[in-house]
């Protein structure tokens, strides 16, 4: 059997995994924007919808134009400080997928991160600052700090070549972090929703429209099976099979032993459950299996989730 | 060419195509919670999404736990009791896909008959109760019935062998009827609606948002291609080709035939289109065609898919 | 190596690219729901959802039993009038892939096209005699004008051959162009929505619920990418797979480029955002790249969707 014949068996299996993993966290834009839209009073409702359609957009261009090219083509050798092209490279003739496979799952991930800035300013940014803001982080901060660590870059090179080490499979770190800290800078600036805070502490602000909060909780929990199980970035082996299967079981049961935890700790401790902090508690479990989703056995990823969702839980309830 | 190669092969397509398959499967959960939110009346629609993403969760977590090695694990052999053991095996060394890919569609199909029991007692059971309820229901009633006939019990097993020779290809019996019979015992217990039935007979309930109603109808149909295609549990043959293509004609087909037979009764005896009887049709299509989604012709689909609506829709309006 | 074990594995790659294809095209009919329930009046709400999934329903029987045939089965040899026969026919012994996928892939297809008319009529038309018009549409004038095009006929056949060598690789004129003429004779006969017209000119009727709108968008977005990635009808070589990445990523672009412009637009020349026009440019995005998603590249496609989207803004706003 020809080495040609295997390579395309490898490269028409990556393709086909990655468009359809690709495909998955692209539907995460509008899980977001459902889960988002439900949150909000509902006055807001419409300006968050634009907000979350346009930074989609907007992120897909930036991303495309100038980010992937920092990210990942013109850094090939390491360092701190990127260089920078622009648009996406040809395919390379010993590559085991399309450049635009690579980059079409690529993309979809940027989104992501900046949909987590969208919720935390959610009724708090005007459109037009936010968007600018969004052209800086998915054209140069997150494709900067992604050339450091999923690079070549300093961060992500292993301690023998003079690297860190540094290590995020599916981008807890890379992705939720970074959109965290972002949102956390813009929270600051902006300070808190009108009326969130007294005298008696925080005060809760429940969704105006609860079918769309669990509606895009399902949309994310769905495009998550793609966003930690395309992380492997490829499915030509039976190892990477295994992984992946394992990838797809242990985001699965975070996420359910999230929403779980969060239940029970507001059954316990209010006598009641509480739509929000359920949601709340799966996302939680997702974020924090998306750091090693191919390591734990399936009754682990159940104890990180259960974990992280706990941390959610007293995070949102007590500060 | 090696063995190894042809196994490496089958191994990737079936991971593949089980993947895809069980993502869909998943995404029916969300397809049964806009349902059910939508048919409910407004007042209880936060109860039903809190009800519907927990009793995911808790089927996704007692399943892993217990239930799955009642199922398939531990009773290799036969027989009416099963043994009982935990968590999910490593994958054999002569498998043709991981270990948690063959759970991964497993657990997406306990949470469907789970749902189906949510449906039918929306409104009327206490929260906790429900949940204790799905506890048993997905650790042990699923289980042991599933190892009775898809597993290796005395239904399932051919006459030959001294078993029954009972045959199920997706689950209308195994996962729809094994959910209605739970739901049926709910539903005996907890009485009717108020307000469902007078002197005048039963009176009509309607729902309280559409669009939700139909979001959830479409969610469930591409789900279902999943839950039917799915069910033939490979794609390494032609012959697996060719049934899986003919189970996404036919139950796409019964679909649209339920859903159209539904309409034409309805304006037949009433005059008029209504929608909440449309997607009852197009429902009953899809469990009917759900025995069997390989064996009959295109046509003959779209005979039993009309068939099962036309059953589904006299239940509905006569009794 | 065999011939046999290079077309099976040929056939299983078409297999699993096609079914996972049409599930998205199959999922653009929930869009196209979403999308027009949001944009219509909240009194119209239900007679929308009512007609867009017995539309769906209807196209698929009426395709299955008469436009199949007439499309691609009967008319081998060209020519302008098509022969007619019915169902589908089996599988040919050098096929590249069962010929229920083959028609699985079509059949979705064809309720886009009457989607388009739906969206059109809103809210003017009685739901019998939409009905009626669909089965000519799906049974007989879509097959006939797809027959010339995309079967053996007249338009599509290449010069050499005598024919004119008309191409649509998607369907931009075969499937948004023939449902849009549809539509613009309904609207013509119809005329327009009352109170849209007064001396002052057009008046805006904005929709009643964004959040569909904004759902059925992503839906619309997300399906399209199966939509033309799925119009290469193969993924069994690298060629394919370097032609389906760049649809992929050329729609996502051309979507996304239309979106912005139609923001940008709106904001210059209204100082403010709309998201019904953002809406309507994403979409016209994906009409302009439609016709040939695989020609162009990624910095390319987003001009065309650009363009497309300002000619639909400058048609939506002064006509």
């Amino acid at each position: 059997m020809s080495d040609t014949l295997i390579n395309e068996q490898h490269y028409l299996f990556n393709t086909l995994f990655l468009l359809f993993s690709g495909a998955l966290v692209m539907w995460m834009a509008a899980g977001f924007s459902m889960l988002e839209a439900g949150l909000v009073r509902s006055k807001n409702t419409t300006e968050i919808l634009t907000k979350n359609i346009l930074l989609y957009a907007l992120s897909c261009i930036a991303y495309q134009v100038m980010g992937f090219d920092i990210m990942y083509q013109s850094n090939a050798t390491g360092g701190i400080l990127p260089s920078f092209g622009f648009g996406i490279a040809p395919t390379a003739a010993d590559a085991s997928q399309p450049s635009s496979v690579d980059f079409f799952f690529q993309v979809v991930f940027v989104a992501t991160a900046m949909s987590i800035v969208s919720g935390a300013v959610a009724e708090r940014m005007k459109l037009s600052a936010f968007l600018i803001f969004a052209i800086f982080m998915t054209a140069v901060i997150y494709p900067v700090e992604g050339y450091w660590t999923w690079g070549a870059g300093f961060l992500g090179a292993s301690v023998k070549d003079g690297g860190m080490g540094f290590s995020d499979f599916a981008g807890s770190g890379i992705v939720h972090l970074a959109g965290a800290m972002a949102a956390l800078s813009g929270v600051i600036l902006l300070g808190p929703r009108k009326g969130r805070y007294s005298n008696k502490g925080p005060k809760a602000m429940p969704g105006a429209n609860m079918p769309l909060v669990a509606l895009g909780t399902f949309i994310l929990w769905m495009g998550w099976l793609g966003f930690n199980g395309g992380s492997q970035l490829a499915l030509n082996s039976i190892s990477d099979a295994n992984a992946i299967g394992q990838i797809f079981v242990n985001t699965n049961a975070a996420a359910a032993a999230g929403a779980l935890t969060a239940y029970l700790l507001a059954a316990i401790l209010y006598g009641k459950a509480d739509l929000t902090l359920i949601v709340n508690g799966a996302l939680a479990g997702l974020v924090t299996i998306t750091a090693a989703p191919d390591s734990p056995s399936a009754n682990l990823a159940i104890l990180f989730g259960a974990i992280g969702a706990a941390v959610a839980f007293f995070a949102i309830n007590f500060f």
